[in-house]
């Protein structure tokens, strides 16, 4: 995949607008990326107070304009990043591409689907860049130091969870055979439903069981979930100790941005930029 | 014991049934697990959908008859596997032969025994296979690393289990003697049942201390139970980091599929065919 | 202090004695262990069983009476031992001999104090011996580790706890003041509780923020406890995981019984007996 | 920054009294520290009294009267360490400095404002000196080490917490779509509350879902809580693990209490002070 580049030279007005728009340096790039930030949280927050139903009622009108008017905003912005960047796609079916036109479609679908608004809260995740304007390379570092390890921890995470789901299955059919309707446990899915709020330990008590069998069952269930939460724990450390260990060598590329975590790696193995020498130790003094 | 093997030659018919049913190579074997593990999902579905009252009453013939046409679809299946094994005991008794067993028969029970027919969920534990369909060695090997970790750490979890057990009797019976019945502390059991509760954190809240002596008691099991959680976790975390660093040698044997977890070994402990020279790393690039 | 020995020669009745009720070798002496920990854990049941009233009321002539039979047998081994062992103070000074003492005098206080008879419970503590029955070292020595371990780190948790008691402290005043009774915060104390039942994610719900500011710092106080959980556990794995570096070398006294983890130690610290050249490798293969 | 130190020479009476409340060595120092602690922690307790209504109304002047003594005690403390320690704001501007004026202001801000005498629960933080009089150098270590651990984690964290509230913003408008006010979901705030109470596995019970539809994301949420609970301890216990393995080399200034990680450095960093030539290792033999 083409890395997005800008539409045109720098010196003219659409070469400037991507400098401003897509890049990170300290100027307007900075700037620009600051006020979005203040723009998308100021959003969300007007789109959660509008959910308050005593809010709503005093001050619908105004809520819907605010709303209409960030979706305009956020529009334009979105029509100006299509216009500065190419190859359009490489912007479009990026990750950041995507989330930026998942965040303008929910007020225009608010008027074929009554509360269809609310979905607006997934303009949050634009908030994201915040890692890009701060500290770029040390806060990616660090992210992919922790999707590093969850990557490693794959297979080790796929025999848990299937392990769980084995687990919750049964105890919550045999739950249902011995303590039924009276305690909550109205069918199998529901008794899966209380196995996995059990071993989770999130216990809300909606449902618990009252015979002195489903007592004592759930509570050999609570001491195994005791003890399988030991084991996600376990993977994860030991692979962020490990990754730790092998000096923690994150350095990413000057040019496109991509993350290399192969210490001994000299170029970027996406758009061929030389990398610095002496990786900066993410975390370090 | 003797490993499970055909019945007949691979050129006649039993043979050939043996390498599709028994197998897992690309091909007729892969297309057979992947079917049959569809199968067992869509039947444990169908046992939970009938346990669920509204959905019972409108489809309870159809839902007796998906039943009982899965249940001779996995009665001939046994069959079909007992035909073409040989020696029968090896995979009768084996765990995945002891499974498929257990899986047809509670539709049987449900004959004589009404609400038997639940317990059919147990058949999730068919899914099991599933890691024998895709990458298998890779998946084994990760299942082997954590059950060698858990495994290792056998005596220390026993010594904390016997701890844990004193600690909730002893709470749960002085609770008892300060709590009494008007705060759901009916008898000790019940105490050691809300002890049990606390430690882990699940906490339903269906039996709380109201007296104030009751509520200092559970506040310090409570900071107890935040501490003890940490030691399971540490137990298990420390194994696995060290099984890591020592290598995570982990290779399948390709002729019996035992786990070989020893890196120095050259020849499979059960069947003494030669193990693949450079172990794959799992969890690796 | 001089460690407990028989009062006798090993060909006296007395002697013989002594080496039946306080030795764990294979022959009498372990049966005797075998017998004792089955009487206790049938004796815990009966006063658990005692507690609870349906039983209590149908029963209660039978329960008073195994339950004064078991302390009657309790009184004379507790007895037998003070006569069979010199010096007297080294056995009834020891851990084994409190506990000992204490699990037979609340049948007695129940004649003044009706009630007492469930601090019986407490001889619950008596099933520790288990581990002096079955492969006494190994258990010993992983005991030992996780002992150390919390040795090791107990100036870091002490730390960790004056941390949690000041944040609980805070909060609860603070959410008292939010929230007020009728939320039922009635108090700082009330808060307090509240406070630590968050913190540790126990949440009983009985006592709940109602006000949305009391909400939001509520949830500020979750994400702090989902961080706080993560010290203790942080602290305990990495001394369990430094001590498994170590050589995790632990070995009993043959002798006296004491766990030496000095790995370069060649005779026991208190009664100078060699001890085993070759550390066993506890949790080893 | 100046360090704080006496306002006169030691042979004078101010000098002699900077030494009593500022020192810790044996002897005086010492004393002073114990009491002060203990009249602390019995203030707070009284503060933690005064707000319970049935104690309150029967004590009411007692009451009144205990804490203006305690206040007027420590705010003559207050006055006589400004007194005795030069320069002054070297005092007033560090945290012990700040934590002391805070302790005292609540009772007098209590005369305009009913309810802000509670706010007196602030000086429990001055029991934080208990580390400073008991065995000084070990606890500064640890709660360093500790402190260290979460400040070189700290780009992690903020990694891990943008996530998390970027998840439980999304989660909580998803549940309120789904759930509406009649299972408690009355606003998308509702909902992010009730999202943070089950991520964090605290579950109270007051919210929980009741549709079909609901139950099932509710329990995709908690196994997602169950995994991410594992990524702070994974990255607390990394970082506690390695500092483990640099040596635990820490050492506190004996001049100016600076507490000094770097195993090399000869000389306090802030006051040229000598440093210990062999560090004491926390948590050692």
């Amino acid at each position: 995949m083409v890395a997005p580049g800008p539409a045109a030279p720098p010196d003219t007005l659409r070469g400037r607008t991507y400098e401003v728009i897509f890049g990170h340096e300290p100027g307007p790039g900075r700037w620009f990326d600051a006020i979005l930030i203040l723009l998308i949280l100021a959003s969300v927050a007007v789109v959660m107070l509008d959910s308050v139903a005593s809010f709503r009622e005093r001050h619908a009108d105004t809520l819907i304009a605010i709303e209409w008017g960030f979706t305009a905003l956020f529009t334009a912005e979105y029509a100006v990043r299509i216009w500065c960047v190419r190859p359009v796609r490489a912007y479009t079916r990026s990750f950041y591409g995507i989330i930026d036109l998942l965040s303008i479609l929910p007020t225009y679908l608010s008027l074929a689907l009554p509360g269809g608004q609310y979905l607006a809260v997934i303009r949050v995740l634009r908030v994201i860049r915040v890692f890009r304007v701060f500290k770029l390379a040390r806060f990616l570092g660090e992210a992919s130091i922790l999707s590093m390890a969850l990557r490693n921890a794959r297979y080790k995470i796929a025999v848990f969870i299937v392990t769980v789901v084995c687990i919750v299955i049964v105890v919550g059919s045999v739950m249902y055979l011995i303590e039924g309707a009276p305690a909550g446990f109205t069918s199998i899915p529901q008794g899966v439903y209380w196995s996995i709020v059990t071993l989770t330990t999130v216990g809300y008590g909606d449902i618990a069981p009252i015979t002195p069998l489903g007592k004592t069952l759930a509570a050999f269930v609570m001491i195994l979930g005791y003890g399988i939460i030991a084991v996600p724990t376990g993977i994860v450390t030991a692979e962020i100790a490990q990754l730790g260990a092998q000096g923690r060598s994150v350095r990413t590329c000057p040019s496109c941005e991509h993350v290399e975590t192969d210490a001994d790696a000299r170029y970027c193995r996406f758009c061929a930029a030389a990398l610095t020498e002496r990786p900066a130790r993410p975390g370090g003094p």
